[in-house]
């Protein structure tokens, strides 16, 4: 599998790029529509087809790709089935498997970010390990804000808990942010050393979200729009 | 083997933290001062004790963390042999293996960027794939300047050509900086794509490098100086 982790330094944003060599095919996991040469200059230098392009829920800092590269590519694009965003050309739900080639994708519906987030967790043979596209539910030392876009703290907790965590503790875990320059980490390492997952139950991460008192996200009114309109 | 990459947002550093799980020993490469305070806390969290730390050259864009690692973990600190850095604990040369615990790095002597850049290739027997950390001599779809510090187009076009073109095609290439978000190639993408590698021969190589037009880096006359004295 050939596997390419993407920075658009503007938004912080990571996109990851799953390529299957066998078949030709990759995947684009949150694309930014900033970065659209950046891909398609990259899928031709590695000798990809995209096939297919998901965003782990409606972002409210940066604009989708989904859209251009469907019209420019042909590539089909996934959103989950509550992101009600109408021009997907398909919506996943938990349990579902996606994927290109031998590449296999297990979908885990994580609210509490937002109402429409999403992970996705793939299991390398090779190396025994498995990876983790956590999206804004799980963030290196931190978690995804719950205070819009139907935002749920508790959501949050439990999709955290009886979910993320309950995977191995070596799964490496890419997430779909970060701010401080770290690229990725493992569930082992966010179990022991993540703030807000040392609370001692739903009741107190409930209220440590609700006073973390953020700015809304510059891009806010622009993303949210545009992204429901998958960025065209 | 554990295995970080990190990044400086402000100089658009690559760091890499290696850790040797048996050992519980680790190695830095290209530290930056401005992060000390985050390798600490990482080291931590992974239970790692920092042995080691080298930098590829002197670099002109950022201060180096080496003293300071030194100073407060008492790890050993290693550079080039040219790098006429007094406040090393040790010196590198081609040829020279160097590591920590089951990681070894074979150094890879790759002037022209500088007069004292190296590169370090390690085998992964695992996947049976090698990383190649190229600091500023290999850089994604690019090279390093080669207009101070006594560097040489010609000379890095021999090590470019020599050496790390004529490792495998499918080694990973980790460098020093990306100023674009790509977080890591191939040697094989290099040797296809990367615009200053198709030229046919040495005397076009320089020509090309005498061409670049580049302003010297922000930092050079604080950072060169600095790094001569290990960042103190």
């Amino acid at each position: 599998m050939i596997f390419r982790q993407l920075f658009d330094l503007d938004s912080s944003t990571y996109t990851y790029l799953l390529g299957d060599e066998q078949s030709g095919e990759a995947l684009l996991i949150d694309p930014v529509v900033d970065q659209f040469d950046a891909y398609v200059t990259l899928l031709a230098d590695l000798k990809l087809k995209l096939t297919l392009a998901v965003d782990t829920h409606v972002h409210a800092d940066h604009v989708t790709a989904l859209g251009r590269l469907r019209e420019v590519t042909g590539c089909k694009t996934m959103m989950g089935k509550e992101s009600q965003v109408a021009c997907a050309s398909g919506w996943f739900s938990d349990g579902d498997t996606i994927g290109v080639g031998a590449i296999a994708l297990q979908v885990l519906y994580t609210p509490g970010h937002t109402d429409d987030s999403y992970s996705f967790y793939l299991m390398d043979k090779l190396t025994d390990k498995g990876m983790l596209f956590s999206g804004d539910t799980l963030l290196i030392r931190g978690t995804g804000r719950t205070d819009f876009q139907n935002g749920d703290s508790a959501q949050q907790y439990h999709s955290l808990t009886e979910k993320l965590l309950t995977l191995p503790a070596n799964t490496q875990v890419y997430p779909a942010h970060d701010y401080k320059g770290w690229t990725s980490s493992t569930i082992g390492e966010e179990q022991a050393h993540n703030p807000r997952l040392q609370v001692k139950d739903v009741a107190e991460y409930c209220e440590l979200m609700a006073n973390l008192k953020l700015p809304n996200p510059k891009m806010m009114d622009v993303a949210v729009p545009a992204n429901r309109g998958c960025g065209r």
